[in-house]
């Protein structure tokens, strides 16, 4: 069986035994597993050729990108993982039409400077940049901090191609903006976490590399303040606020604790800390002032002198520099890290409307104390787009309780009108809420689609659908 | 048979009889048929009865709104329409959210004064705005003239409520903006054209109403001069160009012979005429100079000057006023009248890189004269996103040679990596470009989607899938 897979890679590239150690777990270490094989395909045609194969001996495929997913996506007992690592070309960049075309093992830091060296963005990102891969931010359509300007990973997406799991390659690698050929494929396949089709290739949208940004740590004294902020800068910069995000005092004092060379953002600790940053393309809004000032940076500061004046500021930095505004943003981009730091951990990625943040968070101290007395959140927002990051290290070890947590968090959602999935999807740990949960014939839809397209079961089977 | 569906929708919402003669054909007039009857339901409720009474009945249905398609998606021979016409209320507008909550049967200009008046705008819009239904645009995920800016019906859509074709309501009304819940079903539906289910009601994203405009005809040597003055003026403004619209010389003057009152942009006719709108909503843009004009007009006109220094620019007409913008606006939506002024006619609606825009057109001069010799092509352009509607009045009276001018159309698109439908959608009349054109390996995924949704091919058949 395992020859069959060899000649379709090479011997080297066909994983065994010994050789599987790197892979038998997801990043978060919550899922430990035994997979059958691990193959890493050089190209599309041998993804293709290795669906087939799968489809003759029955063989369930976890595709794997960068495996940095927190959901238990990648988790491959006794099935085949398919690495599309290996296909890591970045095939063109074309500044004038700003796109770029790069296969599914891209690494997006990698796209990232890959688009900057042609005065461009590709604006998604989050902690991970560094190992999350093209493919696994399709899949998932990732979300990040920049959603609030730029949108989901989908919004950032103009075709691409997959291997669908009768092991046909679909290539609907369009470059153009308006297609109304069918139904939306592209739009079906991102967010099937690799259960309809495993992406190999896409063509993504460039946006104009801001050349000015102004960011800031501000200090509120209330969740409400600072949406209060959010809306005067939006107003003020027509709508230039590139990110937005919330972290709790005991989020900056979890990142000292981890980090010894950290930095408090402020010289009294605070509850509510906020990143804010704008970011300007017009020369208008770039081009330094007789002051030096650039005039980002003094709307910025004009909304900022505004609500202090009102008592609606406790502090603020702004970022003098690129090494500060890095600064800033590293204590952002280590929540993951953070909330992996204590074992056991509930991953709760929900999103609700931006004026429920506030209310969520306020019933979850009554909530959170009845379910596990002792428990603790540990807390980071995508505040701009209602997206909580509301993990929970746990008192108790008993899985049971720890599910209950889930449920808890569930009921306040929903009843705010929200998603108990906003951007990490489900994979396995959200199965139980995506059962409990989700609108009954959308779930059933969705089962008679995924039967449809793979009526062997054989994508990524388990995950997504209970 | 009629009488369970008066039963349903009451005795004055089933029509039957002499009472079809308003619904036999389809705007286009292209169309026409003979329903078997048409109801009016009232509610999604009684949507969802008639639907279940059709897979009971094997009754084809026909959903309709507006009934502005270019395609012949309505085309209802034997069949029963299902208007949404009924279903018109804005249940909601919530400017702090900047959402509208609305009924399929809403009519986009209706939709367009409630978020005015709310400060906000639906910025989709087009020629038919005054009778197109909500339902039918999400139903052919609509374009138009402001996709440049604001991206196309799709992009503006947060959740939906439809009725699948087993005759369950799917409430999917999310107003959330990130929501990674299992596969993109609201994306499926859009652009499904009523085969995979009818759209009942939708939350739909407002955007700031910009508080200036700039809006100018402008007339340039060639197309590619066009694409300078549309880069420059997207740099200087930072993306601030809603709209950008190719206009030839032809167009101008069909629109001056049908409409009697209509003046011609210039003094001396031009051949590539564009309406360019640039909108801005951030204080610094919109606030008046010492001199009385708003910067975002400054913009526009220190951009024109340059190109007319450069000498590509032959002429430009600013609008002063909101009359002399909608002037402007009136030559342009009046597009479909345009086209549809003579007959026969051939509508292809392509999209191409916006590079190719020229190429085709130039292509074009030499092929369609070798298909149809006296053939006269009727043009207008979203130049702005590569969206070209090549309306072609045949000499030719016979449908063969109308079907070989679409696939000369098809051949050119295709080798320029384009698309052979833009944003009208596939409906009846683009069904020959679906079976030899699309891929197919996405259209057989799309008839096993249909075959899955829609077991016994209730809704819409024959449209959409060849």
């Amino acid at each position: 069986m395992i020859d069959e897979l060899r000649a379709i890679v090479g011997d080297a590239y066909a994983l065994t035994g010994a050789d599987l150690a790197g892979w038998s777990q997801d990043w978060t270490g919550t899922y430990q597993f035994n997979p059958l094989a691990v193959v890493r395909p050089a190209n599309t045609g041998e993804v293709a050729q290795i669906v087939k194969w799968a489809n003759r001996t029955g063989t369930a495929i976890v595709p794997v990108s960068g495996n940095t997913g927190l959901s238990g996506g990648t988790r491959a007992e006794g099935a085949l993982m398919l690495s599309l690592d290996r296909m890591n070309a970045i095939r063109e960049v074309r500044p004038e039409s700003r796109i770029a075309i790069v296969e599914a093992g891209v690494i997006l830091s990698n796209l990232h400077d890959a688009a900057e060296a042609e005065d461009l963005i590709f604006p998604l990102t989050f902690g991970a940049k560094g190992s999350a891969m093209i493919g696994g931010c399709l899949s998932t359509n990732a979300g990040g901090s920049n959603v609030l300007r730029y949108g989901n990973t989908r919004d950032l997406v103009l075709g691409i191609e997959a291997v669908l799991p009768n092991g046909e390659v679909m290539e609907i690698m369009s470059e153009l903006h308006k297609d109304n050929s069918g139904y939306n494929l592209k739009h079906l396949l991102i967010g099937a976490e690799g259960t309809l089709g495993i992406i190999t290739a896409a063509v993504l949208k460039l946006h104009p590399k801001p050349r000015a940004y102004a960011t800031a740590m501000v200090a509120v004294p209330t969740l409400p303040d600072a949406l209060v902020l959010l809306n005067r800068l939006q107003q003020e910069t027509g709508g230039a606020v590139e990110a937005f995000e919330y972290m709790p005092r005991k989020h900056v004092e979890v990142y000292c604790q981890i980090k010894p060379d950290a930095r408090e953002p402020f010289e009294d600790p605070q509850d509510v800390n906020i990143l804010v940053e704008v970011g300007a393309t017009a020369p208008r809004d770039c081009t330094p002032g007789p002051d030096g000032q650039v005039p980002v940076a003094a709307y910025l500061e004009q909304v900022l002198a505004g609500m202090f004046e009102e008592g609606m500021l406790l502090d603020a930095v702004v970022a003098q520099n690129e090494a500060q505004r890095r600064g800033m943003w590293e204590r952002r981009e280590a929540a993951a890290e953070i909330a992996m730091s204590r074992r056991p951990v509930v991953v709760n990625d929900i999103a609700v409307p931006l004026d429920k943040v506030a209310p969520f968070l306020e019933r979850m101290e009554t909530v959170l104390p009845k379910v596990d007395p002792g428990a603790e959140p540990i807390i980071v927002s995508h505040l701009g787009d209602g997206n909580v990051h509301y993990t929970v290290w746990p008192a108790s070890q008993d899985p049971q309780v720890h599910d209950a947590i889930m449920e808890a968090v569930e009921d306040e959602v929903l009843a705010m009108g929200g998603s108990f999935s906003a951007e990490h999807g489900i994979g396995t740990s959200k199965l139980p809420s995506m059962r409990r949960r989700k609108n009954p014939v959308a779930l059933q839809a969705m089962k008679a689609i995924k039967a449809a397209l793979d009526p062997n079961g054989i994508l990524n089977p388990g995950k997504l659908l209970p």
